[in-house]
């Protein structure tokens, strides 16, 4: 058993919200000692971070679907981690588990963040951890229930969704192409593009970066779009909304487009397709689902078992890093779901 | 039987493609002799024309959910009016219709445009021949559409409708009521504010041509707002959103504010509210339910009958005013449902 004495927890703390883009003066690094666990409580060594651009959101100031990370505490983030001591029946050391970690080493779970399904195990016959991150995690359950709830695919209907790289996006459209769909991909950079393409198997991919995305949407939906998953608002919102089939279903997921912007977010100039077209846009959180993400996981884990589900993780080591990697989202420089390595063991 | 050999049928047409407000230079009047219906046709005299916003999307060139009013063409416009002669089986001189007139005093319908539901007759003991163009014809058909198919409203829930004193506005405010829901209105000058409330029993209206509209929501929607009925786009859509409660949905009919813009459409800034909120976004187009509107003029009918819905009609007299009176509508110079008479009887 680990000597927990002989332990120190490093972590990453929010000292100031963010004007614009994350810098290094919007942290604090602090250290403090792990301490045993009480009664009901379990300690988690982080092994592996998941960063997402909905923490931007998080470190902003005001109201929205979760209160923002307070200036001093630990910033949050979901993660995978191993149980070092337990004085909870339902956990013992050596466990893999997932939960809130937030950006430190070791987290001490209370017996009241577990009730509340804070911390749960899991199967690592089903996912690597960093697939536990990534489709069988919170990017996955977003595409997942995103497409299937509110998206609602039928085959042959054509499905865009643009940061089809990342991690939201490569579960979207690799789903939208096992329920029959057409699936064409926004990514910025020609590596992205050939990647959704040549190893996730969907029919087209525009990239933004380096081409025309008004005249990619024609060329590749030469009929017009059923679906669209956004995960980046901006500028393409408005190029897929003029392209819009009849009682098309957008959903909006995300804007990475606008979270470090220092001025309003602009708004989509077309919204009025969604009156000719009989269209709809829907936000969804995925919290909302978290009764049903078991069947979401054995589903999603099976194609990733049969082979039809691929994932891709971009792995930075280094608690350190975290500062600049978490930047990569909104630079486009990562490829694939990122993810933090702490530890790996 | 109407000597039909000494009729002149004035019309108004479609003369040059308005950049921004409508102006009489849009418009050419026209006298044609009036003909004999042929085998299967019928001749229809106007009597009422409804003056509608959409009206100046069909005047703007471009695809839109149908064809625009070609140059030279009369333009298109629905109405209530007499049969005055028939040669189709279904119609008899004297008979009250309701049908696509356009601006003009008599319309020929030939066989294949009564056949495609073009025209029908309507029972004067539901409704006037006003009413029939507002509760009872397309606003009230848009109306109920859209708050019963895509608002979905519960009984307790708090909607909010932009245009209130307008003819969608009115329709979908007492219906709302009806069914249950907390009703706040939008609409300008204190007049139509009062009305709303006084006489349709709405439970509070904004006016936002002397107040705050954004105050206004605070101070009427506490809690927020589940469902809101948009007519008008622009800012107010984006104040709405700002308080948006959970899964609330947004029927977006129309866009008065934006219509006659020369710039482009501003778009809703606060569309991540929807995010934010799971909140949906839904455009209607009330076409789409024809098979539907016996059923809806069934239960409107029982309301105008029992005195729980009231309508009101802007009437104005004399087919020559149509352009100025049209441009009431973008002005907000209408005080409900506007019509044009054209004949009395």
């Amino acid at each position: 058993m680990t000597d927990l004495a002989s332990l120190k927890n490093q972590q990453i703390r929010l000292a100031a919200r963010p004007v614009g883009m994350t810098t290094r003066e919007n942290w604090q690094f602090t250290t403090e000692p792990v301490t045993e666990p009480a009664e009901g409580e379990v300690l988690v060594k982080t092994l592996y971070l998941s960063l997402d651009p909905a923490m931007r959101g998080w470190m902003n100031e005001g109201k929205s679907y979760i209160p923002p990370v307070g200036i001093g505490e630990v910033m949050r983030a979901g993660g995978i981690g191993k149980v070092v001591a337990s004085r909870h029946a339902g956990f013992t050391p050596g466990d893999l588990v997932s939960g809130s970690l937030g950006v430190q080493e070791y987290k001490q779970f209370s017996a009241e963040e577990i009730k509340r399904s804070g911390l749960f195990r899991i199967d690592p016959r089903l996912g690597t951890p960093t697939q536990w991150l990534n489709v069988l995690g919170m990017p996955g359950m977003t595409g997942y229930f995103g497409l299937m709830d509110v998206g609602q695919p039928k085959p042959g209907e054509t499905l865009v969704v643009s940061g089809a790289a990342g991690a939201v996006g490569q579960t979207v459209g690799q789903l939208a192409k096992i329920k029959g769909c057409r699936v064409v991909g926004i990514a910025g950079g020609p590596e992205k593009c050939a990647w959704v393409v040549q190893e996730l198997g969907f029919d087209a991919c525009i990239d933004y970066k380096n081409g025309d995305v008004r005249e990619g949407l024609k060329t590749h939906c030469p009929d017009g779009v059923d679906i669209y998953f956004d995960n980046v608002g901006g500028e393409i919102l408005d190029h897929v909304l003029a392209r819009l089939r009849r009682k098309a279903r957008i959903i909006i997921c995300g804007a990475i487009s606008q979270y470090n912007s220092t001025t309003a977010v602009e708004g989509p100039k077309n919204y009025l397709s969604l009156l000719v077209n009989r269209a709809r846009m829907e936000g969804i959180v995925v919290f909302d689902y978290a009764d049903r993400y078991p069947e979401a996981i054995a589903e999603m884990a099976q194609y990733l078992k049969d082979g039809r589900m691929k994932s891709r993780e971009d792995v930075v080591v280094g608690l350190e890093t975290f500062p600049e990697t978490l930047v990569k989202l909104f630079t486009g420089g990562n490829f694939g779901k990122l993810v933090l390595q702490v530890a790996s063991d």
